[in-house]
């Protein structure tokens, strides 16, 4: 490996924020999954989690081209599976969903540790999920369309909590531990 | 019509943004054009321009659910045929494109009248757009793929200038004369 490449890598690792993450709660547009995980690579994410969508029934083919080395994707069968762990390591939950009672997505504190619940592409967030979430946002919008793309709207949560994120002191600081990172090292120079 | 109908009808026609507008040079997948619609639609803009993608030679099909009748789509033959009418009409040209040369999105003042150029999924902005354009933005990514989404990438250019304009005394001030307010007001309400 070329210094140049080895100095880009640690750049990559000393930016993964592994106190963000995304609950895919239901998703199921291949097209739209492999757009949330470019998204997710590009702020830095390591691992999103994935809610089995029983309406659909599809299965998750592939990855995003060079992003499947980098971000993990954990598959669970329910919401409460995916989320409820997550609470327990002092996750704040954020639902991204289109409701009256709902505030502005920049309205939140993104630079703690936060998970944030995307929705079905037809019937949005489930109530299991809904009933763990700390907060629920919402994207304004003001023209007649109902609603964003998932993700667009994913993009648009995440780069905000990206924004949040740079003006802090911790933004740079390696937040994995040095066998991870040598792990990780490992396989991404892998052929 | 009910008078919140009538209300929020009035509403969308104080906040369209004619001074902001996206040239789609060579975009086409359905998915992504229609992704990138529904957010046109969500940040106020009245209307878009689409270069024929000659390298794919897709015709235009459908629209985003409910954006048809408040976006309209202008095609065009060339990219120089979609730019230099903006260019006269005082537009800034800004393409999204990934090169070292290129400036943070974030570094450019969207409340001057704007149109922002996106490129092919695979090409990028083509070379006789990129020749017209006077700033060139990247969206930083610190992961290891490539580029976003390009209807992501749309998105989150649109909605910095969004967050940009709603802090101007403009914002929400009708541009639109009172003639074509009309026309539309009839058109949206027509079943
Ligand atoms: C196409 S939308 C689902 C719309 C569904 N009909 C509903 O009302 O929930 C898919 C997902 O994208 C996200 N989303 C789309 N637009 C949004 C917005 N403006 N604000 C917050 N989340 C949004 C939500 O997570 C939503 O569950
Ligand atoms: C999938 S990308 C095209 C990638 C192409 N291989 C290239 O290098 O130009 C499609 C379009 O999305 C936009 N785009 C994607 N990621 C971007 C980023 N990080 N910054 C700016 N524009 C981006 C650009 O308009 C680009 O032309």
């Amino acid at each position: 490996m070329t210094p140049e490449r080895f100095a880009f890598f640690n750049h990559l690792i000393d930016h993964r924020q592994l106190d963000l993450t995304l609950v895919n709660d239901g998703i199921h547009k291949q097209q739209n999954l492999s757009a949330i995980l470019r998204t997710c690579d590009a702020v830095g994410i390591a691992r999103i989690h994935r809610v089995f969508d029983h309406r659909s029934a599809r299965t998750f083919r592939g990855t995003a081209a060079g992003s499947h080395k980098w971000v993990d994707v954990v598959t669970h069968e329910t919401s409460s599976e995916a989320i409820l762990p997550l609470k327990e390591q002092g996750f704040q939950i954020v639902a991204a969903h289109l409701t009256e009672s709902s505030v502005d997505f920049k309205a939140i504190d993104y630079t703690k540790p936060t998970a944030i619940v995307m929705g079905n592409e037809k019937f949005g967030v489930s109530d299991e999920a809904l009933a763990l979430c700390d907060h629920v946002v919402t994207i304004p919008m003001i023209g007649a369309v109902e609603s964003l793309n998932v993700s667009v709207a994913a993009a648009l949560i995440l780069y905000e909590a990206m924004r949040q994120r740079e003006h802090t002191e911790a933004f740079g600081v390696r937040q994995m531990g040095e066998e991870a990172a040598q792990k990780l090292l490992f396989e991404v120079t892998q052929p």
